[in-house]
């Protein structure tokens, strides 16, 4: 499916030839204040190089708001963005051999097989280009989350290939370098570090000569983004299936080239004693709730964790204390050397030579997409949550 | 929700204190031979230290058809499966602490958070008796799709705490060690390795010494469980939102004490080389696609990967190619030392006892429930690609 | 499908010859007072010639809750319900052509055409026992919506075969007699007049003599069903596709052997003119909406409607007046007489003897299945109204 | 929800002041031929007082496919198709009682309850111009389905007020003039008819004359359109709640303006004694079958009725027989006469005087939006066969 929510609901539409990348936002809250201007500075967060805060001339993957807004106020009804694709003529890849060979690792052999046709870009869907509509999308989502509840959710670089802001050591949830950023962290912090966004001086640095590195080499490489979800409210997730960690998992693991999502503690967790690992409560500081409960529409959880090796869901329901997760991705599979692969038609192999420019390394501008999956996740949950807090609330005060 | 799939649909129900834990099979394909008797090793499978061998007289969590066939036959029409629970009254939890206190990193608390009522044993559907409805869906999956495909899925303990059945330098795909083990490994191999389903002679005599040790100190230990799945067809996954890796991956975050995933290279393929990781593409033997061809609803890809660190999934679209995942699992957190933790009223914090026996690592157990969650998401896109696959034979013959 | 609604969501199982006919329900607001006594009465009242006082010794249709409830309240969890089936070998229909012929207008030969497996008992899921699982999801929807907002929801025979309540003149909205009649009509009242559920003295008497005229001829008729609900909230439906009159008729063109729904002025509106059609505004009676407002979780609307030829919904969402409609029902396939007919292999045709009991009007059983289809319909529209709801107030109090 | 269909599904997007009017359909088949030449011509159809013939120069309502197609074929991604907004600005009704006064039995009210704003143009997505992106839709749908299956679908007008081109005496499916009309009846004979589209000389010039009327007298009046689908293979519906008739009734009653649907015998199928109505059958022409066999996924019946008054379906599945429904049509609310109604803020009555031009009958242009939902609900239910139907023909082969 295109479709990502059951409430909070995303179709999106576009692949890198068309006349666009596209979505419909279904059953966006109404009146909520938005145009364009509140979703163009993560498209820019997502194109190479760029923060939310450069206002390039020449802007390109620029946003048009089609539907569902009057006056810069949402009405209620499906909103339509679109982005037009600047050229529209499949890529020149520089050679005739990506006709004749599927690239490893590519979409270009798996779309073929499921599809049965050949799109002349090769992997259709799977190209970069679809992820606008997430950002699009996202930014629309976290817009709302931010007004309604001051939701922040900040994602950053951790790792690089094999240079890494923290250790292997530690649970990201028992790491105190992660824990204090974790903290306080803002968009505005991480797009210091351009154009690696990994907020820390000299790891930065290194992956910024890592990437330089393997453009040279014609080579490519993975990492991983870690992502903080601050004040979202307790009572989100739809258990059994529809658990947070797991329409998270899903939301992560939907970006091209994610291998692996944690959540929490995650891998390293597996490791830890239950003494350890558990979060015992405490009760939460009267102002917190009291400030919260007259403004929200599901009330502040009155109790907080004192670790959160949990990552801020229990049972599969978030408990109102910080989320947070790590996503892997792979390396790029297009890469400027030679490969020997096999023909299309599956009569031998022969050489492939990707002579295009690449991306070495992708994480950098996965930021604003990891963040933009996020946002979808929780407004989708909170509107579930919604539905039945009504109902609570009309039997408590009945 | 408490419903998987869009096509192969299941919808679950039950708690551990109700009449009965279940679940409805909808769009099951006509025609299927089904009984309970392919259902109930699985489920024997599920209750602590059996393998499906095993026949005990008083066999526990047997479950019912009540709908759907006929004559040990599918009739296409939706499948109700109930297994009983044997004692529904709400547990006893041997002391009065656990009503005061919602326990550390449980679900007690984010339940009543969410539907603002208390249940006697705490955490409603996060108990794990929730998990007998997915394994008993699950094998009725997998009976469809080993016939229909000779689909074959197993799921192995790969850690118990920091005792590892592989080391942390290569990512699976690029191990000898699982590679090897992933080429044939059955249920039954794995079955001799009870009660720890590790499937080395060593390792897991070293894991069941550190269970013993854990249950002594009364404390709990998470692991890791990888799951490979053979001869799924190629063309299965539905991008942008539902790439194979994705429902894969919400499956297996849905399960409890899931906290991460990783197909594939994982998280270490992060670290890897785009031109090491790249996975070229080689013709498949002949006689491998012919035998398939005269078979398969969706016919087989003619080509494979020399090397498979996309995981049997490039595009999020199956390759045709073993897919394979691991799956960490957190320490229970249910533990019998006594934990400091919040009163219920939050009014201050004390002392729960809870001293009840508890299983000190689930992994072992955990075996099944992957396997159940893995065929689910398969047969789910196996029947999408269906819908669509008639379409592009229509049109060939055309 | 056999999942119903999206928000407060049913799916159903069973057929006559299994163990049970069942349904889970999802999403089922928690809290809510429900043991089986809630929803037993209907089930009775679906049964012949019974109302929901009798309280028959041997009680069939018994439906047990197995799931999402504890001390008689509902914890927020999926709720199964099961009705055992008593004999559960397929029926003996008392000679043996029905296994060579299928029956006409009945769904033996397109449940083979569809599912090519041919269920002992012919139509598979289209037996009349299906709706047992309707009845019984409907009662919880139904308790929930009267206790939350005070819905009341009653249907009656208006027609048997040429036999009508209302003459054909008038579009019901403009009929004084149904009017009068829909302003506070009760089941209590409807059951007064068993067996036919046609709330009048006299025609109810002339549909009973001809209900036992068919039978003496083996033959049957069919008829039509007009319900009405009161106190529905405004503010419900989902445009653009699901109106709240497309989610009705849904509902209700999914009963077996229904062709036909009209809501408000429905067929016969068509040929008004739109200055006679049209509904003119009034402001609502002050203490009507005081009284409201403290309560409901939808606020009451101000103003109300002169006439009702819109049937309580404008541009397909609910406007607080009351809603009406009408589900025509064909005559019951199963007769007495013999039928020539084609045999299942096509090799020619030759002569049906359906010797069986049979029921030749189902209209008055139709009644309670009616009501439940409703509830659910509006019970769904409710709970997607309260996920905005909470938005709009946030809003407003922000 | 404005999607529509779980297979084959459409969202779409845009009321009558924003940029566009569009919608994204999922999943259609990959390899069809599709050009905006294959959609064009139904919009313009529903434009007043055209054909598909008619290619007027300066066209309005032009549509553009943004993605899922290369080359002129289609890829199996989402179809982005959009309609600009000639004047994107809110209409100017030519007085200011409008901004004071919801209309009468428009959608102003109910969205503003409902969204809890309200857009300058009043009803939001209750706009007619809704319809564009269904009409557009559909003809993607029809394309696939013809190309297929040769499923034809056409609408005609049969009524506008108490002008009718069949009387009441009979069911549709019992009428000869139906049945005749119904068998070979094209489009281009009904557009033969306009402006009005009801394919009877004289009875055609009497609706004309009829609608004229009312534009002078500034009222409006309702009408019925009838649609006969040729060629639908059998085994179309999903059972329980999806029955074909179901969820084309769904689709029906989400038109604007529409009140009733009946199916095949529909009401005064309800009046009929059950020996009349049951449909025999009768071995399919040989030709018939061997001719489709060669062609089609879904393999034809080898069955037929010799009459039919089950309007093509039994049991909610379709058995291969031309299905045919009929839609009712309320009289439009806008009027240019003067309505007393209340004021928006409920303090009183007062006049609202709306004398913007109005369409006093919009049957004639709801020809093209009936095919369009009818061409949706048969591809939707189509592909959900496709999915069961190649298990079916494995075990088959097996």
């Amino acid at each position: 499916m295109s479709t990502f929510g059951h409430y909070f609901k995303v179709t999106t539409a576009g692949e890198s030839h068309g006349k666009s990348v596209s979505c419909i936002i279904e059953n966006c809250p109404p009146n909520l204040a938005l145009t364009e201007a509140d979703i163009q500075p993560q498209l820019n967060r997502r194109r190479p190089g760029q923060s939310s805060i450069t206002t390039p001339r020449n802007e390109k993957d620029r946003v048009t708001i089609h539907s569902g807004t009057e006056d810069g106020l949402t009405l209620g009804t499906p909103i339509l963005l679109t982005v037009p694709n600047e050229d529209q003529r499949p890529k020149d890849y520089g050679n005739q051999t990506i006709d004749l060979y599927p690239r490893p690792s590519h979409a270009d052999w798996t779309y073929l097989e499921k599809y049965g046709i050949k799109a002349s870009s090769g992997g259709g869907r799977s190209s970069a280009r679809e992820t606008i509509a997430r950002v699009a999308a996202g930014a629309v989502a976290e817009k709302w989350l931010r007004e309604a509840y001051g939701v922040e959710i900040v994602a950053f670089v951790t790792s690089v290939g094999t240079i890494k802001l923290f250790g292997d050591a530690d649970a990201m949830s028992a790491d105190p370098g992660f824990l204090s950023l974790a903290q306080s962290l803002t968009r505005a912090d991480v797009d210091k570090f351009l154009p690696v966004r990994c907020p820390h001086e000299e790891t930065s640095r290194r992956m910024e000569d890592r990437i330089a590195e393997l453009k040279e080499q014609e080579d490519s490489t993975g990492g991983t983004v870690t992502c903080v979800i601050r004040n979202a409210p307790a009572g989100l997730g739809e258990p059994a299936f529809d658990k947070l960690q797991a329409t998270l998992g899903h939301a992560m693991m939907s970006i091209p080239a994610v291998k692996g999502f944690e959540i929490g503690s995650g891998f390293l967790g597996s490791e830890m004693n239950g003494s350890k690992h558990n979060d015992p409560f405490t009760p939460a500081p009267e102002q917190l709730v009291s400030a919260a409960e007259s403004k929200l529409g599901i009330p502040r959880s009155r109790l907080v964790t004192k670790t959160n090796h949990s990552g801020g869901i229990q049972g599969g329901i978030s408990n109102g204390m910080p989320i947070f997760f790590r996503v892997a991705f792979k390396p790029p599979a297009t890469i400027g050397q030679d490969q020997t692969t096999a023909l299309y038609d599956a009569s031998g192999e022969g050489v492939l030579a990707a002579k295009g420019r690449h991306d070495p390394c992708v994480v950098p501008r996965a930021v604003p997409i990891v963040e933009a999956m996020a946002a979808l996740a929780i407004a989708d949950a909170v509107m579930a949550q919604h539905a039945r807090q009504v109902s609570i609330q009309m039997r408590k005060s009945s």
